[in-house]
């Protein structure tokens, strides 16, 4: 292992002892403070993103990615924004989960504790940054922040300001760790320090996440893609399901709880895929369908077998006509990816057999796909969406971000 | 992949859906019978062990392996009643763990479902497969079973009664494969198989549990070593401290919730060591101290800084005076395992401290480590002990076998 790695994973494990034992309030204060600190150093933030950002025109980084590393006054004041709503929320920490008693008088607490250190990998966006140290640190997590080498020098700047804030506050050891050194050699060291570090959580495109997958040996929580669903069944409102078609498709095509492919019953697909080509067509949507579908939508353009297995995150949707309720989830099932499907219905027995017969992590009935989110579910923060089943499912806020442990109390006890 | 493989973990998945659509007074009859089945295929079941013990002792397997592998008239009995036993336990499936309303109307549920496919990787032990084959099925889980191959004729004559028992009380499809080709590369195609398979959990020595998880794209819960510490603090009650410390150590070395290090408070030292020599020597256990214990007791073994982080599974213990708790919690966190660790103290603010700063999945106040088990825990059963973080910390009984979906009930809403 190399000097630089070692040094940072015994110091974040070491911090993560200390982290754990801060009061809720300690922990507030310190992010308001983080917040104001923010507000009140834009223009050095800013300045150093501006350093990055020529850097990476000069480099030819691509339009998009420079969009989404750029800061302005109104992104850092949403980031300020943000840290003081994360003081806001509730505490997960120290909750008892269960408790009971046996037989012998032992008495046994199941109780929330933090993960202890969490590595963070993404791409060259800053405000993950300062998300992901408001989040962390509200858990009780020392987080390890290593972004895209884009973005490297506005997330050292981030990081110092939010050092200093920490320092400012009262807290006397260092709470997160803003990786330096970008090079991909640590990056693979860091993966590696199963026992040091607890979780890593990869945030970007589904390359970077299998990369990450396949390297580590510490616990991941991740979704690769979102190959979200919705199923009109015979009896769905029309009127209703036209209008979640489109805002799960148009709205914001470019996220994973955008929806992909379009299921439709085939007693009700003469009615309803016209209409939908009227939604769509003035939107620049582009309908690929199966061969039912080509028929009643002459000139459509023919979805093959790779486009069921297709994240678009763009304005194109494919379609296809199904049998049944039964049919529709075994699609689903197949083809999906576990993240997001929707039944459009009003018959409540096609609907229960949906939410219970869909392998996915949100099951939803009558609703657009685009509502699966942290916020969206009143979680308050969101930290990522997983479509594992291992600790946390679909969006997670900040009680995934936790464990617990046992907590057992005896008169003493010995085993017979 | 080999088609060996790939037809395997097909069918484990399509097994799956059907499995998880199981009421729960289905699956008990179908653990009853195979409970009754075991019971009446006996004579099969260890006509078939005894080939394997034949082989494995032409193989010169170690004797305490040969015990393990061996079933005789009382093990097949015990087999047959665990299974008896998962039936008559709650069923974790279903259960709704929180439920609430948005502001808008979406209606959340977060649900109880299965995992879905579990590999368990084992050694040469009969009755795991059994034990596996009724806890994951009582959990709408699909297993595939690799056990070690000297225990290959075992595990398929008990996958046959057991199949032929689930066929014969109605249920149409295999709920549990028992891998039948042992060759190492099926093993690692199998812990490949991200996405079919939904979480592997090794069962048996450091070894092979370090080349799963090295080995794995698939999320592993596990414990690779037990090194549980008791801490005997200051207020110690000493008969009753000396009572846990025989029970932890000897009641049963070769376990992971035994004791390997005992740490012991400065000032209760020179009057607790002597006794607990006492204790221990009748007993030969042999006792490995530091630089103060050795002076306390002359002529102990000089404990090196490798034997604070071994664990011994044998009547040995190393032993360490400490100032204080503080330095107890330090010894822990940093040599130990993160599996059980216990203080025995009459001070409750130290207690209270202890459980709060040991970072162990099971934290004791004035109990024998002995008690870190499911059965102990009043779980009903134990899939295996977890020191992991994620997912499951501790004891793992059913509901530790499970995960939730979210199910979202809407009229119509879309995402402003």
């Amino acid at each position: 292992m190399s000097r630089y790695v070692n040094k940072l994973v015994r110091e974040a494990k070491e911090a993560s002892y200390q982290l754990a034992q801060l009061s809720t309030a300690e922990k507030n204060r310190a992010l308001r403070a983080m917040a104001g600190a923010v507000r009140r150093s834009k223009k050095f933030i800013i300045e150093e993103n501006r350093k990055d950002l020529r850097a990476a025109q000069k480099n030819g980084l691509a339009k998009s990615m420079i969009d989404r590393l750029a800061l302005t006054e109104k992104r850092v004041a949403a980031i300020a924004q943000s840290l003081k709503e994360v003081a806001s929320l509730p505490d997960p920490l120290g909750k008892t989960i269960a408790a009971w008693r046996r037989p012998n008088g032992l008495r046994l607490k199941k109780v929330r504790v933090p993960l202890g250190v969490v590595l963070i990998i993404y791409e060259a966006r800053p405000n993950v940054t300062s998300d992901c140290v408001g989040l962390l640190f509200k858990t009780g997590n020392v987080g390890i922040l290593r972004g895209g080498r884009n973005a490297l020098r506005s997330n050292q700047a981030l990081g110092r300001v939010l050092s200093e804030a920490l320092a400012s506050s009262g807290i006397p050891f260092p709470a997160f760790f803003v990786v330096e050194k970008p090079q991909r050699t640590y990056v693979d060291e860091l993966l590696r320090q199963e026992g040091s570090i607890d979780l890593v959580i990869p945030r970007g495109g589904e390359s970077l996440i299998r990369t990450v997958v396949e390297k580590s040996r510490v616990p991941v929580i991740k979704h690769y893609k979102g190959i979200c669903h919705l199923f009109i069944d015979e009896s769905a409102d029309i009127k209703q399901a036209l209008s979640i078609c489109v805002n799960a498709k148009v709205q914001r095509p470019s996220v994973c709880n955008a929806v992909e492919t379009i299921l439709v019953h085939k007693e009700i697909a003469k009615e309803f895929l016209p209409r939908l080509k009227k939604e769509f067509s003035p939107l620049q949507v582009q309908m690929r369908g199966d061969p039912a579908v080509c028929r009643m939508l002459p000139g459509t353009r023919k979805a093959t077998e790779k486009d069921w297995r297709t994240e678009y995150l763009d304005l194109i949707v494919s379609l296809r006509v199904v049998k049944n309720v039964e049919e529709a989830i075994a699609h689903i099932n197949r083809y999906g990816s576990h993240h997001t499907d929707s039944i459009l219905t009003r018959n409540r027995s096609n609907a229960k057999r949906f939410v219970r017969e869909i392998d996915s992590a949100c099951c939803f009935v009558n609703a657009s796909t685009r509502f699966s989110d942290g916020f969206q579910f009143g979680l308050g923060a969101e930290i990522g969406i997983s479509t594992d089943k291992l600790h946390a499912r679909g969006p997670m806020g900040l009680e995934e971000l936790t464990t617990y442990k046992y907590i057992v109390e005896g008169q003493g006890q010995v085993r017979a």
